[in-house]
């Protein structure tokens, strides 16, 4: 990976063994969808793969996951009959370059074919912002030496499977114009998904056809094609489906109709200037760290073509619409890691994605009920209805003696990682706070903020003895320990959402507007009900800081075995993976340390010597290389608070580079979403320092060395910040 | 269904809810493949598979499954555009036909498209017998008043999914003079499948070309038509695995060369003459009952279609080549039900399914060891390698208060349903004592029941206070019992097991080919080994017959809860599912008799007052209508051995109607394998009451009432012999 500007990425090596990293990292979307980049013309191994925000179906085992779209960039080109593809000839010189700026992927190829003929193609793909409906890929085919006929197919392959699992059924083949059109329909959910495609070509045409095979509907065409000429093609597609229309076929058929008119150029204007707008407040500029900026933006790159710019319904899972990891759940990752860089830079798709939230209270409360508790409880793992979709066991193939045998291991994550319900409150607090949107807070963030109060308030457990609310038996952040009693991050983060939704109802009740009143009559909550949450608030059990000032992570903590991590470096896989899933429970060895999460999260709460202390207790027993990709970023910022400032920057590196280094290994599964937006947390609230105050905000910079300095814009009460931070 | 001459079933009506029945039972096949009676041009809800012999490939949960081939049937017709299906227009009549003789399905339709213009469409359709490799198809189109183009598209669509799941990665479409060719590989098993097509026709052709999509080359011609006038076409498919050849690709080419000189007739002559050699050692002839006479010679039309001519390597799944169910997965179905067909009619398809268990005594032996015992333990599901393919855990989605949520089954089968061990011992003995198979007994057979007999010698629990060999945690034939101790089936055969065993060593130190002796010595049993066996047999507890003369079907069942079945009269469920899984292991509710079923495998060894005492005391406690499908048959033969000719009659025709009247409701998974063997079984030994004894055979008839006579033919050493049996 290299660049040039700071504002793309590109290799100028293909390196067959990295193509699934390739793909992931080069990706495309609108925050509509996402394509990842691989090859329009197919290479063995690749991991094609487009997903549209809210297109599950169900799946064994995880329930339900985003289902692959017929893929748009698909392309077969033959010279006289012979495939083209990397696989086989010679390639003279290969770049592939992703404009990070405008979403733009190109990749060009002097290719010679195993029979000598020299040919250059230079592709090229984005997908609209402007209307995220429309998708465009062109490409120019060149010869040196060639002489003879060039066929271009491009297929709309209904055949869009999820690894090996269909999910489609056909409904119909269609022709309008020159436009060809697939459409399909998700087996159960029962999706229609339309994909119209229309072409354009400057050459040598011999012959077009439409290849009506259903399920496959391709069109072909012939050019001729002289040594030193060329052949330009462009496909333009459109794409609906019944969430966005009901009639995604005919919705299909028009844009590419408008869009008709328009060159590529003109399309492209209109694309920029929507990105243009994006960037005014979204970019982040760092003076004297190419490195660091280039890795800045690709993340926010990456958050961006994620983000749902005009849907509520739908929020951004765990590898975003880069990869099958996680199936397009959605996690804490969102609301913790990844909402505040839209809450203070787009805070229209902040919005969205807590509404996303509202609209699935009837999920929640359908978990806190049968797991016996009142109100609404946040899943662990949220698709497409709200329901819990963690799996509850998974099978695992394992190598014994007499060969490999299945062996089916339990995920608790969805039973008892509860703290999710506030970290769902905590970011509707931020947005609110931040962003002023009382709207929002009275017709949607109130309601969840007390629907979820109302479960915290069933679920604490009255300890007698010690005449105290304890919570046992649940994963705090680290999963390196589950069924563990009074987490000090739960426990704690229960208190604050208490205390937030006491808060809450004193604002409604002081709320002039009738929907503030209706709102607390609805859910039954009264001043003694909020005065017993109160009251609970003030006894729920949180560890004693013990003499050398440290939270104990949970019940029992410190009677653990101390690992010294210095014995394990150079490891190349997670300390989990060494000690075992059992083993591992016993020693401490974090995925990620709760209690450094915990300081950040409610900094207010703490001295620094605290947070010092801390930090310096749980840092050295973490697993920062191979344990949760969402700590490194965490640590960043806690280290620059207590100024630290090279511990800072090295976690932030670990970070920055967990996507563009494949630090970790798992790439080809897709994007580390939280890991983008905890490196937008880094810089804004480590290294700059910014913080919320009643009254306004401020800066309090622990720059990296070498940062001259570091420019970013948010929002603040609806007002446009620009703020340029030096040492 | 109707029949007219007793060789072929009709069905005169189309009646949509029923077509995954009507594909399963007009399914054709030829012993290398099998293909479900489809509609070439589709139909929504269609359950679309050709199974080929050995092609499996991996798959979750039960560990690899047969692949769904490409559809070699497949054909999109179109009338001036609109497609051709039943789902529109109107269908004046409707006529579909399988000649059971010789295994070729035909359909008629006289069908109104939805714009008023009548056509009349006559499909033909067999898979070779000659060369197995060789499908045939044609269909001709005739106008009434439809005035226009009709185009057909033969698609070889390598999307052949199993359900949703895709086995299949592309490997290259291939084209040979006017043959169109694709190439396909399994993703983990790696098995190459090539299938070529060529085409001819005969009508007013206006356009051919090749649609050369990858995954899915297509053939598209088109011809004028006008009323009155006729088009036909005919598809030629050569099919070949790399389980087959080395270059399938190219040996599918050739296959279609050399039969291109040869017209439909003379192919058909061929293949005619090879049904014509199969049937007249395996046809049964009933005089003056047509009902049983289709429904037997459908279940032989069955058998034979699914037996593997030329293969050793493979043997027949539960639901044969028909079908998901069972997953193309092999049980003791074909050793028990479905092998005395094949050992009495068709001796070496009989050698060929034995020979695989040979061939699988490693993945047996695997097994043996991972129990901690000696010898070779047969898996209870078995497929490709002969290790154990019996899912462990089942995911099965539950629904409760609080929606839906996925529970998982534990499968106990592949743990403890050990019987089937002694089953393939049995069929092997049965095998030789018919055929005087001795080299196949000195080169596998006995080899296997030597192997097999250590694994029991070291499987017997020996009780120190009751003196003798147990065997406790088991599942017999009924499977609503599990866990059970001292199973009367099991016990029982162990024993007749451990004698063979014996009867086997005194044969090979007899016979005075070195081969026997390297045998035993590569084996090591020697004198004191068999001796052994011989003692622990004789150990080896065996239930007292109680006062009424009653074989204890495991310890404890007389103590378990008596059920009156009339109560439960007209049900539409098992007992099963009445009582459900737990609450039916506490009752006297079999599946099936093992009882009675040990009574007709060791029938020598029982007198004819305890087989009578036992049928009745057990035929009133098993759950005959939707218990296993297995037991009917065997039923039949108990009540004709004792007599009870309308008894048997009845458990006869509830075999038999099985599959051609779905009376469990769950033909759409495909043919009752075991069923069908037992519906032969049924009659031979049954009604005709063969027997067969040291100096030669004997028939002891109890037909039924109104059955003049039934004939039918076996190898008796060897020897053709028919037999015509009357009262």
């Amino acid at each position: 990976m290299r660049t040039e500007t700071g504002w793309e990425i590109f290799y100028d090596q293909f390196v067959p063994d990295t193509l699934n990293h390739l793909e992931t990292v080069t990706m495309i979307g609108n925050g509509y969808l996402g394509t990842r980049g691989s090859f329009a013309e197919g290479y063995p191994g690749a991991n094609r793969a487009t997903f549209v925000h809210g297109v599950f179906d169900d799946t064994p085992i995880v329930f339900t996951e985003l289902a692959n779209i017929p893929d748009w960039t698909a392309l077969q080109i033959k010279f006289n009959d012979k495939v083209f593809s990397l696989a086989e000839g010679t390639l003279h010189s290969f770049t592939t370059r992703l404009d990070l700026q405008y979403g733009v992927l190109t990749r060009q190829v002097d290719w010679e074919s195993p029979d000598n003929q020299r040919i250059m193609i230079n592709f090229e793909r984005f997908a609209c912002l402007h209307n995220v409906h429309l998708l465009m890929q062109r490409l120019r085919i060149t010869s040196q030496n060639f002489e003879g006929q060039v066929e271009i197919q491009a297929p709309i392959n209904g055949y869009a499977l999820n690894e090996q699992l269909m999910h489609w059924q056909h409904a119909s083949n269609n022709h309008q114009h020159d436009a060809n059109q697939l459409v399909i329909k998700t087996i159960a959910s029962k999706i229609t998904v339309a994909v119209a495609q229309d072409y354009r070509y400057q050459g040598d045409l011999t012959q077009k056809s439409i290849w009506n095979v259903p399920m496959q509907p391709t069109a072909v065409f012939l050019f001729g094609l002289k040594a030193g000429e060329s052949v330009t093609f462009e496909k333009r597609t459109a794409l609906f489906t019944t969430r966005d229309t009901a009639n995604p076929s005919q919705a299909g058929f028009e844009l590419l109709e408008q869009s008709s008119g328009l060159s590529w150029i003109q399309i492209r204007r209109q694309h920029d200037k929507a990105w243009n707008a994006v960037w005014s407040t979204s970019d982040m500029v760092i003076d004297s760290d190419d490195d660091a900026q280039i890795m800045v933006r690709f993340c926010l790159y990456q958050l961006l073509i994620a983000g749902p710019q005009h849907d509520d319904q739908v929020n951004i899972g765990a590898k975003t619409l880069s990869g099958y990891g996680y199936r397009g759940h959605v996690f804490w990752d969102t609301e913790i890691f990844m909402l505040p860089f839209f809450t203070f830079t787009q805070p229209q798709i902040a919005r969205n994605l807590l509404s996303y939230r509202y609209h699935r209270l009837p999920g929640a409360r359908k978990k806190a009920k049968a797991n016996g508790y009142d109100g609404a409880q946040f899943p662990w793992e949220s698709a497409d209805t709200g329901e819990e979709v963690t799996p509850t066991w998974v099978p695992a193939w394992v190598d014994n003696e007499d060969g490999k045998s299945m062996e089916l291991v339990r995920i608790w994550t969805g039973d008892i990682q509860i703290h999710i319900t506030a970290d769902v409150a905590y970011a509707i607090m931020q947005y609110w706070k931040i962003t002023g949107d009382d709207e929002f807070m009275l017709t949607r963030g109130a309601q969840v903020i007390l629907e979820t109060a109302k479960f915290w308030a069933s679920r604490l457990e009255w300890n007698q003895s010690k005449e105290r609310y304890e919570i046992t038996d649940v994963i705090g952040p680290d999963e390196n320990h589950d069924h563990i009693d009074n987490n000090a991050f739960t426990n704690r983060m229960v208190v604050w959402h208490l205390q937030t939704a006491q808060e809450i109802f004193e604002w409604l009740v002081s709320n002039p507007d009738q929907q503030a009143d209706d709102l607390l009559s609805m859910l039954g909550i009264t001043q003694a009900v909020s005065q017993e949450w109160q009251k609970k608030a003030t006894l729920v059990y949180f560890p004693d800081i013990n003499e050398e000032g440290i939270i104990e992570q949970f019940d029992g903590f410190f009677d653990l075995d101390y690992i010294d991590f210095s014995l394990y470096a150079g490891r190349t896989k997670s300390m989990q993976e060494i000690f075992g899933i059992e083993g591992t429970q016993k020693v401490m060895a974090l995925k990620q340390a709760d209690v450094v999460m915990l300081l950040y999260l409610l900094r207010d709460k703490f001295d620094l010597t605290t947070i010092e202390a801390n930090y310096d207790y749980y840092n050295i027993r973490t697993d920062h290389e191979y344990g949760s990709s969402l700590g490194p970023a965490m640590h960043a910022i806690v280290a620059a608070m207590i100024g630290r400032r090279g511990e800072a920057y090295q976690h932030f590196l670990r970070a920055a580079k967990a996507d563009l280094y494949d630090v970790r290994g798992n790439i080809k599964d897709g994007i580390h979403a939280a890991s983008l937006g905890g490196v937008w947390q880094a810089v804004v609230f480590g290294f700059a320092g910014l913080r919320i105050n009643q009254d306004g905000w401020s800066v309090h910079p622990t720059l990296p060395e070498g940062w001259r300095s570091v420019e970013f814009s948010f929002y603040h009460k609806g007002e446009l910040q620009r703020v340029r931070v030096t040492e």
